[in-house]
C-alpha cells in the first residue's frame, strides 16, 4: 500500500501536509474512503481512511497506530558534501535505504562543495524513508565546520575517523566487531581530498580511532555507504 | 599518478588505445618522458614512460611491472538491470569500488529493463576500476536470461538468491560468515518487481539458497550494493 509522509499527523488533526496531499489526491487519484499508510519518520505508522479528498486539505481517519521504537545502536555519519551534488544525494538516498540514524554534513579544509540545500536534501531523505518502509526517518543536520563538529560532546560510544593518510589504521569493520550490543557510532568521512593532517590531529586528540574501509580506494559517497553498511551488519550481528 | 588502462598493452608493443592516447595527451598534456601508470584490468600495472607523445599513438616504454594474483574468494553478482539507466550504472560503479569480479545483468520475467548498452557499461566499469585503483577489472557478461543463466553450471561454491517473497529466509551476511576461507559467492538480485515464483523455485531447484537482506525494503541496485559489500566484509573477515 502507498505511503505518505506527514510529521505532524497526530497533532494536525490527521491532515496531510500540501505536498502529500497532491500527491495522493491529484496524482494517485485516491478518494475519501481509500485506505493509505502514513508514516511521522519518529516511529509510528498510521493505517488511515481518506475522510476528506481535496488536494488542499486531504483530512484522514486514523484506523491503527504500529510504534517501533527507536535503535540504541545509533549509527551516525559526518561525512563532507561532495563536490557533485548528486553523488551526495545519491549517499543519503543509500544511506537511508541501508539504516543511517543522523548525518551530519561537514566542511573540512579541501572540502570542494561550501554549500547545501537542507530542505532539498531532506526531501531525498523523505522519499527514500518511504521507499524504504522505514519507520524513522534520518535525521540531517546543518552543513558544520569541523572543527566546532568535533569540539561538540557527542554520546556515540564509537568514535572513527576514516581517511587516507597512510599510517596505523585498523579496518572498521574488525574494530566494530569489538563493540557491544548497544554500542551506537560515530564515523568522520572526509572530502575528496581527504582530511588535512590538522583535521586528523584533532580528531584523534577528541578519542577518535583512524580507520581503514579496506585496499580499494573508495569515493567518498561509497566510503560514507561502506561506513553505514558495516555498522548495519555488526548491529545484526551483535544482536 | 594518473592511471590509464590498455590491456593490451604486452602484446600490442606498447601503444595506448586511442581513448587513452587522446585522454593522455591532448587532455592531460602529458609529454614524452612523462611517467604514467598503465593497467591491463587483468592483475598487472605498468609504471611507463612516454616515449612517443602523439594522441594518435602513444607509445610508451615499460619501466615496471607489479602483478597481482586473482582472489580465489571471487564474487559474482547475477543482478537484473534497472529501469532506469542511471541506477545500474550506478551499481556497477560502486560494485566495481567495492569490490565486485563479475556481473551478469539478468533478464527475468518482471524485468523492466530488456536491453542494455554493454560498450558503455564497460566504459563504466573501467573508469571505476582505474579510479579504485584495482588491478583487476570486473568482467560484466552480457544481459542473459535467468533461466539459460540457471541451467548452466557456475563455478562458484556459495549460491544465494535474495528475493522478496515472505518465507524462511537467513540473512545473507551471517549465511556467508560460515563460509570458508577460499569460497567463491554467487548471489542473484531480481528486479523492481522482484523474482516470479517460478524463477525462484528453479533457482533453489539448482541449489540456490534463499536469503535476505535486511528489514529494510531495498532498491535492485541498493540490494547489489549490499550484497557485494557484505562478501567483501566476510572475505576479509574470514581471512
Amino acid at each position: 500500500m502507498q505511503i505518505f509522509y506527514e510529521p505532524d499527523i497526530l497533532a494536525n488533526g490527521g491532515f496531510l501536509n500540501e505536498e502529500e496531499a497532491k500527491h495522493c489526491i491529484k496524482v494517485l487519484r485516491h478518494k475519501a474512503g481509500d485506505e493509505i499508510y502514513v508514516i511521522d519518520g519518529k516511529g509510528s505508522r498510521f493505517l488511515c481512511q481518506i475522510a476528506e479528498a481535496s488536494p488542499k486539505s486531504c483530512k484522514l481517519d486514523i484506523l491503527k497506530t504500529e510504534k517501533e521504537a527507536p535503535s540504541v545502536e545509533q549509527c551516525h555519519i559526518a561525512i563532507a558534501p561532495t563536490k557533485s551534488i548528486d553523488r551526495f544525494e545519491w549517499f543519503l538516498e543509500k544511506s537511508t535505504e541501508i539504516g543511517v540514524d543522523k548525518i551530519t554534513p561537514i566542511l573540512c579544509k579541501q572540502s570542494e562543495r561550501k554549500r547545501i540545500k537542507l530542505p532539498r536534501l531532506e526531501r531525498v531523505i523523505i522519499a527514500a524513508t518511504k521507499q524504504s518502509q522505514r519507520l524513522w526517518k534520518p535525521d540531517i543536520r546543518e552543513l558544520t565546520d569541523i572543527y566546532s563538529f568535533l569540539e561538540k560532546d557527542h554520546p556515540e560510544t564509537r568514535k572513527y575517523i576514516a581517511h587516507c593518510e597512510e599510517n596505523e589504521k585498523k579496518e572498521l569493520f574488525s574494530e566494530l566487531q569489538k563493540g557491544e550490543p548497544g554500542d551506537s557510532v560515530l564515523i568522520l568521512i572526509g572530502p575528496e581530498g581527504d582530511f588535512s593532517s590538522e583535521e586528523i590531529a584533532k580528531a584523534l586528540s577528541k578519542g577518535f580511532q583512524p580507520v581503514s574501509l579496506g585496499k580499494n580506494r573508495l569515493r567518498t559517497e561509497t566510503a560514507g555507504i561502506a561506513a553505514c553498511m558495516s555498522v548495519q551488519l555488526t548491529r545484526s550481528y551483535t544482536k
